[in-house]
This record gives C-alpha cells, sequence and structure tokens, in this order.
C-alpha cells in the first residue's frame, strides 16, 4: 500500500488536481493500485482556514506520505500579507521541512505541440531533456549575505557554497535518474572561474565512478545556456547546482512553447516526492474550467516513476497523454486551427478514458 | 586625431584584423577621418616573440590609444604552458589594466541570415539587443572564494559582491547607450531571492531618474533566460552583472545562429574601449583564408560609435555589410545554398567597396 497526499492549493490546483485524481482512478483500476489518498490544505487556502499557509497538519500528513500531489498556490488575494504568512513560503517551508533537494524539471515537447515552441520543429520536436536542480544549497541558501557599509557607501553579497556531501547527493540522484533514461549525464558549472564549481565537477567527475554505463559529460554554464538553444535534443540528463539549475530549467522549459504542459518533482534522499505542474496558479482564469490539466497529470506520471517505483504506469500515463493529443484534443492554452478546444474536465475525462482502455 | 592600437593576436586574428584595416581605409576617405594607428603585439604571438601574453610597451601602447581594435587569441599551440603565460590571460590583464569594466554584447541578426537560426524566422529575424554585462567585479571576482575543509569534508565557496559604485556606473553606462538606441533598459537581477541584486535593482532605480525618456523594467534572471528564447526581440538593451551577463550574452548570441557575425566592446569611464569579434580564434582554419572577417568589421563599426563618437561612419560600415550580404555574398561559415562562398579577402574587399561607394 502507498499513501499519497493531494494539496490542490490555490486558484486552478483544485480543478486540474481533480483532473489528476480521475487519471489515478483510471490507474488503480487498470493497474490494480493499492493507494491510500489523504488530502491537506496549503497556501492560500490554508492562510484563510487556518492563519498559515503550511499548517502543522499538512506538514505531519506530508511526514506519513510517500508522495505529494500538488496543485499550485498564490493569487493577489495574499500579496499583501505578511511576507512569512505568504501562500508561496508555504512551498518552501514544505520542501525545506521534508528534505526535497532534488529538483526534476523535464522539458519534453511532443510532436503534437511542436509548432507552440519558437524554434524551429526540427530543433524540439520530441524533446526530452531532464534538468536535475541542487534544491536546498547553493547560492539561494548561502551564508554570510546581506547589504553592507563600507567605505561609505552600500556593498550587497550572497555565498555561493556547497559542500562535498550536498554536491554527491544530487549527483548520485542524476546518475540513478540517468539509469533509468539515456545513461548521458551533462554536468553543468564554472569551473574555469568559480572554485565552488571546480570542487563541483571533481566531485561528480569522482561519483561517476560508481556508474560505469553513464557517459559523463561538463560543460560550463554559459555554453550550456547556448547549446539549449542551437540543439537541445542533445543532452540526456543535466545536472547542476541551484541558481544554474533554475536559469537552465527555466530556459529549456520555454523551448518547449508550453509551460502548461510541463510538470516537476522534488526529491528527498529516499525518493519520497513533491509532485507539481511548473505553471502558476493562475487566478485570472480559476474556476473557469479551461485550465490545462495535462502539466499535473505529467506530474502524477512523475510520481508513480519516481516515488512509486511504477515506471510501467508512468508509460502508461504519458501514452493515454499522447493519445488525445493525437485525437486533437487541446485546451484553450495550446489550442491551435484544426485543433478541437477542450475543457479541463473534458480533458482530464479523455486521458482516464484513454489509460482505462489503453 | 584619434588614435587605435590594433592588436591582431593569434590564429586567424591577423586575416580577419586585416579585413578591418581594409575597411578602416575606406571609412578614412569617405569621411575624411584623421586616425592614427599603432600595431602591438597580444596574446600567443606575444608570448612566442617576448614570453609574455602582454607585453609592457603593449599595455603602453594601449593606454595611449583611444581605442583598440582586437583580433583573437590563444590555440593548442599554448594551452600547455604555465597558466599565468597563457594567451587568455593577456586579455584579462588588459581588460583590467584598462578598468574596461562594461562589456557591450549585440545580438543582431540581419535578415539575410535569418535562416542560421534554429528560432523561427519570425521570431529572430531582425533582431537588435544589447547586452550591457558588468565585466570586472561580481562573484567572478568576489572575495572570500575557494575551498576549505569543514566538519571533515571540503566545501568551495565564492562571493557575489558589488558595491553601489560599482552598479551606478554600470546602469549609467547601459542608460546611456539605450538613449541612443530604443530606449528601453531592462536590469536583470534575482532580487527575490539575492540580497546583492536586491541593492542592484534598487541603485539601478535610482540611476535611472536621471533618464527621464528611459522606459526601465526590472526581471528575474531566470524568467529573462526564458524571454530570450520566446521573444527576443521584445528587448532593447539589457544590463546585469558578470555571471548573469556572461549566462544571457552567449543564449542571445546563439539566438542569431552565426556567431561568426557579432561584434563586442568593452568600455571604460570615458568611453576608451576595446573591441573584438565574440568569436575564437580557430587555429584549425587559420591561415586558409576562408574565415568570416565580418564580426571584425562590426567591431570597428562599434569601435566608431563608442570610442570615437562616429556613429554616421558605424551605420554607414554596417549598412555596406548589410549591402554585401544583400548581393549573396558569404564566407564559408555562413554560406548556403543559392549563395555566392566567398574568401575572407573578397569579403573584407566587398565591404570596403560597398563602403566606399556608399
Ligand atoms: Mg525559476
Ligand atoms: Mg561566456
Amino acid at each position: 500500500m502507498s499513501s499519497i497526499l493531494v494539496l490542490p492549493g490555490d486558484g486552478i490546483g483544485p480543478e486540474i488536481v481533480d483532473e489528476a485524481l480521475r487519471v489515478l482512478d483510471a490507474a488503480k483500476a487498470r493497474f490494480g493500485l493499492d493507494i491510500d489518498l489523504d488530502h491537506g490544505l496549503v497556501g492560500g487556502a490554508a492562510y484563510d482556514a487556518e492563519g498559515d499557509p503550511l499548517p502543522e497538519g499538512t506538514l505531519e500528513k506530508a511526514r506519513a506520505a510517500d508522495a505529494i500531489l500538488f496543485g499550485s498556490i498564490g493569487g493577489p488575494k495574499w500579496d499583501t500579507i505578511e511576507r512569512d504568512k505568504r501562500p508561496e513560503r508555504g512551498l518552501l517551508r514544505l520542501r525545506s521541512s521534508l528534505g526535497l533537494f532534488a529538483n526534476l524539471r523535464p522539458a519534453i515537447l511532443f510532436p503534437q505541440l511542436a509548432g507552440a515552441s519558437s524554434l524551429k520543429p526540427e530543433v524540439v520536436s520530441g524533446l526530452d531533456i531532464l534538468i536535475v536542480r541542487e534544491l536546498t544549497g547553493g547560492i539561494y541558501f548561502g551564508q554570510p549575505r546581506g547589504i553592507k557599509e563600507e567605505n561609505g557607501e552600500r556593498v550587497g553579497f550572497n555565498t555561493y557554497v556547497y559542500s562535498e556531501s550536498e554536491m554527491k547527493r544530487i549527483a548520485r540522484v542524476a546518475f540513478d535518474l540517468a539509469m533509468q533514461r539515456g545513461k548521458r549525464v551533462c554536468s553543468v558549472d564554472k569551473a574555469n572561474v568559480l572554485e565552488v564549481t571546480e570542487l563541483w565537477k571533481e566531485v561528480v567527475t569522482e561519483e561517476a565512478k560508481a556508474y560505469p554505463e553513464i557517459e559523463l559529460s561538463h560543460m560550463y554554464v554559459d555554453n550550456a545556456a547556448m547549446q539549449l538553444v542551437r540543439a537541445p535534443k542533445n543532452f540526456d540528463v543535466i545536472v547542476t547546482g541551484n541558481l544554474f539549475g533554475d536559469i537552465l530549467s527555466d530556459e529549456a522549459a520555454m523551448l518547449t512553447g508550453s509551460i502548461g504542459m510541463l510538470p516537476s518533482a522534488s526529491l528527498d534522499e529516499n525518493r519520497k516526492g513533491l509532485y507539481e505542474p511548473c505553471h502558476g496558479s493562475a487566478p485570472d482564469i480559476a474556476g473557469q474550467g479551461i485550465a490545462n490539466p495535462l502539466a499535473t497529470i505529467m506530474s502524477l506520471a512523475m510520481l508513480m516513476r519516481y516515488s512509486l517505483q511504477r515506471g510501467d504506469v508512468a508509460d502508461a500515463i504519458e501514452a493515454a497523454v499522447e493519445k488525445v493529443l493525437d485525437q486533437g484534443l487541446r485546451t484553450a492554452d495550446i489550442h491551435t486551427e484544426g485543433t478541437r478546444k477542450v475543457s479541463t474536465g473534458e480533458m482530464g475525462a479523455a486521458v482516464a478514458e484513454a489509460l482505462a482502455n489503453g
């Protein structure tokens, strides 16, 4: 028996998570999965109900679960409340409380949607790369940091810092994931200039010795930003630190032209994970039934693959999504001439049906 | 009378600089320019002749000149000599000795070459953005830095640091340049996470008050990496720090698909500058007469515009380049079916002729 905690959150979160749960039901039926579902409040919804974007009860449930399916959080309603109570803080605290240090950001482009990209179809169609970003260390968390007075003027400073153990564990995640894929890992650094990434390169190279089947390469971050534009399909798995990963994973996501399609995961040491779409809570269209549930459904597929070790179920969910795209079904954000515009619910139902019949 | 120091350097440097000088001759004749030319050794060529990639004589000449036209440096021949004597060190020392803190990296795509881009022609054709990167501060130079022992393991660390005065002067360069262009500046930071860029954003905003005609916007670096892919033509001038500028300027360069076309400049406080192509010394094709001289010729145009305050001459050189592209002339690196493949010298001669007759 596996347990999943469902945290729909704010904005379009509840409606897209509902569709992912409909797909989960189809997966349970088809594969005879034994899954215990729990539900909780997070973000603005939790603040409204309990005055805290991450109530203690939610955190307890999260600790107990094998995986968390997360919708989205935030909205203008909570933009003016004190910083520590804002919806985003709930997600940040959840990640750090659970030690979710490995952020998985796939950049996938189904050939059916290649037209949405600003890149030429032949450059991006069928793109399937995975960026593994260290999420709980690096310059975003490094000490010392701040703004000080020096020689009569202000000076801003932050510290880019990683310990060997932090580097080792994220490298191992990348190698493990690559073993389930194309067995190629590109480690991104700026080792020619920054000592912290010189050590990064050395540690990653050392860790790779335990993975003789993996083909490891190294690339400077500025070159990686170029190669993602030039020939993104040359990559399989990219592993890098928090800041470089933030920049490159967003760049890679935009290569696809449809952020509404992209899932993500944040894993701990034991493959427990939080799964969520890359897009935001889109408060402007919340409740209208037009949001795209596919990124959340793809997040559920990742949950199956990585936390529940059911790659077969993940493959089936992804195949169902592809089938529905083949049928020409599109939510408003990915709609083009000659395809059929459907609602959030129609899209979810179609994927569930395709999965049931798959 | 203005003075230009010519530093051809290594690899294809001498042959591409020769063509830029041919164009300079045409410019002098057409515009009646009074320019004093001096020549010097730098990089591997200087190491071979004098045992130093930046001989004292070259540095003295550089200090005396109004502008420097630089070719390219480096090659496998010097890869194994001691680090401090390598060709690249000559360029780094030249930049820091002259206080060239403002790196200008245009990303320009002539419509005639739009096919070379991995992006759709309508997304990039006619692209003309200018990235202003702070070049002598930030995390590449910050102290403290290194690799230390802590709790029984190694820890790598670097410091991302900027003082207010460093931020102010690069902001002013960006605003001044934008006044000569589209009057829009996008300042790139990560102010939501990094204090050093929180101060950056504040200082840039304050400096903008002296430029009421400038439209200033702010963007997080991860979003900027996305927007460069999605809709690069929305940008005019981008200003950012050393690391972010390194990443974004290379990404922007690759949007054009033809690095062989891109010039660059590094300016000091008084608009003295070093001008060089973005591409490297390409030792594999050196001496064959097939290198593309256009990036160096475009660098000469930048030199005219920024150090010699002759925007009219710069415009004429750029128009001559465009005319030659219209005529279908292409060096091997940008050659496509239906165009005429020409040598380095034929390309330079054609631009000089177009400029003379312009
Ligand atoms: Mg981001
Ligand atoms: Mg670079």
